[in-house]
Order: structure tokens, then sequence, then C-alpha cells
């Protein structure tokens, strides 16, 4: 993880070794598992920024996803080593759009796209104090 | 399941009861779960065509999902029973577009897509029999 | 699910239909799907005994695992529609001990147990009241 | 990774860092993603006696569970990091037992056990070579 906080496009990367239990009867891994590895890289994004998720939900900051879509281009395999890419696209005080690339060395697998609502532990709409929305 | 098979928009419902396992610690069903039960939607929409799922792989046909997307418009809950209505929006002997909506009584929870190719056992793209194509 | 509530031995019966994404590169359904049906199977026992474990969660009542154990006999495979019987084993007011068969047809494919303590939802040891043991 | 190649119990230790997507709404990891942390610990150590899992399959050889079990100590949560430790407790040319320990710093979370029997790509159960099983 090696994020250049002066960057407008900050990427944070993470590597993923592909688990047994995420391939099918395919021999690939199941596409929904790639949801769960953008929530990784999201994840790590956000400790990279200085807002470690679990962080910010104790301060009662969720960020639910409201839109996610992924284009799959080439499947990944049971123990291949890959990375992820994670980049913010576009932010607001109360919305996320962040940015998935899924990499087996140079070769691209996956690209996707999250879309994120600011939502209070009560289930409501909220907006990032300023100085958070500043780190993303 | 009681698709029309004079209609051009066929649609086929099935019934899912959320598992435990499917929650997460915000209290709602993670979202990767959604592509799962677009899945298992799909899978019943090919069975309801007299297409079974297990049938086309056995005869060298798989339909790996190349693209995949989900709008989330309100949460779902342990314990709740859900409606995914699955339609059939574009099919080419090479390609199909199948479209979700995932209902909790009237209220839509999320609605979604997913796009696939056809792809023969040795993992090259292949073309449906026109039959095969018909019964979509 | 037909508990017969004066038996000692009350079993309750679920059916699966093994999802795609349950499955994985062996060609069987992962192993560890096989203790998220139990809980399945273990949820519809608490509904058969009046007990709906959504509500015990609400009433400040948990139940989590605290040892869990499978003997696999013969795999399960995407598309089998199975049942999972579930018996309660032993029960006291502070644990209850429940026993699982999966069975395709007249095949048994696995058997387990869970054992649980009751927890509040501090996250600390508590106790069933009199009324609700009595109905496990 | 650094098992003792003349011990006689071999330990090979794994770091989990747990994923979002594998707490439930009770706050916790969900228990059956343990199962899965114990398969990564076991392709881990194949790894470390010289015989990479995904080269054992391609050889014909599958070593599907037969049982297995944990004993959860105390809750995992997000973002935890955890070592998970695997040591060999049995080896036949027919079967393998497999011990594991999952660990927060100093504290056992859980500890579990797979049974594992060594079965051909037919579905039949078979031998692992002399030299395998010394490996091992």
């Amino acid at each position: 993880m090696s994020p250049d906080p002066l960057s407008p496009a900050r990427t944070v990367t993470i590597t993923v070794r592909v688990r047994y239990a995420e391939t099918d009867q395919m021999g690939f891994v199941h596409h929904a598992n790639f949801f769960v590895w953008f929530e990784m890289a999201r994840v790590a994004y956000c400790d990279a920024m200085g807002l470690p998720y679990r962080e910010m939900e104790a301060q009662g900051f969720l960020l639910p996803v409201v839109e996610a879509q992924c284009r799959f281009r080439s499947p990944a395999r049971f123990d291949d080593e890959l990375t992820v890419q994670t980049t913010l696209r576009e932010k607001t005080r109360r919305t996320l759009k962040i940015g998935y690339r899924v990499m087996k060395g140079e070769t691209l697998l996956a690209e996707g796209e999250t879309f994120h609502v600011v939502m209070g532990t009560d289930g409501k709409a909220t907006r990032f104090p300023p100085e958070t929305l500043e780190r993303f």
C-alpha cells in the first residue's frame, strides 16, 4: 500500500491469494467473490487514507453499497496471486464512487465500481465532516 | 414458477429465505449475496424453460458471467422471505442478458442484470444450437 | 416441518436446493456450506418450537456456536435437492446441543452436531427463562 | 511459514485478516468461515512441505474433508489480524489428520481438526506414493 497523498487519483493495491472455497465447479473463482475482494480493497484504501473502516463505523459512519458492477474479462483460478488496485473516482460529503481493477501479473482479470452513500448507525443518510471527506 | 412460453418477456420467480450467514455486522444482508440469489433465479429460469442448467453443463455449454451489476435500494434482513423475479432481456446464439428484481412483498429491494457468453467446456466461446436458443 | 410437541426427541426437517455458488472445483459442495445448512435447519427448528430465532435475538438471547462438527459421508452436488433433519440432543438453561442429518433421498450425506451457549446481547453468558427452555 | 523439516510435529502458520463479508449480524465472524481458514492453512502447509495443493490435484490426488470439527473459544472480529497454526496429527497412505489453532496474538480463538482421505480424480479412494507421504 503506497498511496500518494498528493495525487488527485489515489490508488491503493492489495494482494489476494485465491482460496479453494472461492472456486466453483466451473473450475474458476465464483464471480460473487470479486465483490468481496473489492470490499477488502476498499477497506485497505480507507486504512491507507488514515480512515480505518473499523474506526469510521465506531464513529457512526457506515458506507453501504448502493450500486456495484463488475466486468469479468478473464477467469481467476485457485491459488492465483492477484492484486486489486483501488482508486477513488468521485467523492462528496454524502457519496463515494470507488473503482477497482483485479490483475494477475500484467493481465487484467476484472474491473468494477461501487457507489456508496454515507449512512449513520440509525440507518439514515448523513454527511461526512469536511476533514473526513478531505482525507478520502 | 409460471412462465408464459408465448410471452416475449418471460418472467420466472423464486423465493429466498435470508440465511443468518448472509448477514454482516451492519445487520443487513451482505451485498455480494444478491449475486448468488441472481444465480439461483437464473438456474430456476433455465429449468422453467426446459433447459436445466445441470443438463446444459453436461452437454458442454457453460454460461459464465462476463458482466454483473446491481442497484441496492433497500436492505434485506435475516429471515426475510424475498422473491427474485427473473426476465430474459436479450438473447443471441452467443450471449444472454438477464434481468433480476429482488422484492420483499411489494417493496423493491434491488434490481440487477447479468450478461453471459456461451462457453464450451474447453473454455472457448461457442454458440447455442438454434433449438436451445429458441427455448430461452 | 412437523414436530411432535410431545416427543422427547423432536425432529424438524427442511429442504435445501444446492446452489451453484456452493460447489467448488472438486465438483462437489464445499464442506463449509454444511455448517450454513445446519444453521438454516436450526432456525427452522426454533421456528417450529414457537421460538423464532429473530424474536429470540430481539429479546436479547443469542445462541453462538461454541462447538461444531460434521462427518461427511457422501458428496452433495449442484442442484441436488436435500433434506436436513434436526433434532435437539440436550438442553439446559445455559446450553443446547443440536444434531443434524443431511439426506439425499434415502442416502445419508452427512451428519453433524453443534453445541451452543445462551449469550446476552452484552456478550455475557446468560440463561433461558424456564418457559423458553421448555419449548425447545 | 517456517516448518522444521526434521520435526515430527511440523507446524506452519499463516496470517488472516478478517474480511467484512466474514462477519454476521451478531457482530463477530460467522463460524463457518473458520473451516475456510483451516483450508487456507492446509494449503499453506502442503506448500511448505513441497507439495503444492494445486500440483497434487493436477497429479490426480484430491484430499476431500471427511470429518471436520472446531471448538470456538473466543470470537473473531472484523479487521482482526489472526494467525492460523497448522500441524499434521496423523498420516497414512490413505488418510491425513490435520490440526489447527486460530490465534489473535496470544489468545486462542478456536481450535479444530480435519480428517481427509486420499481420493483420485475418478472419485475413488487411492493411496499416496511413499515419497509423497514422506513429505507430509
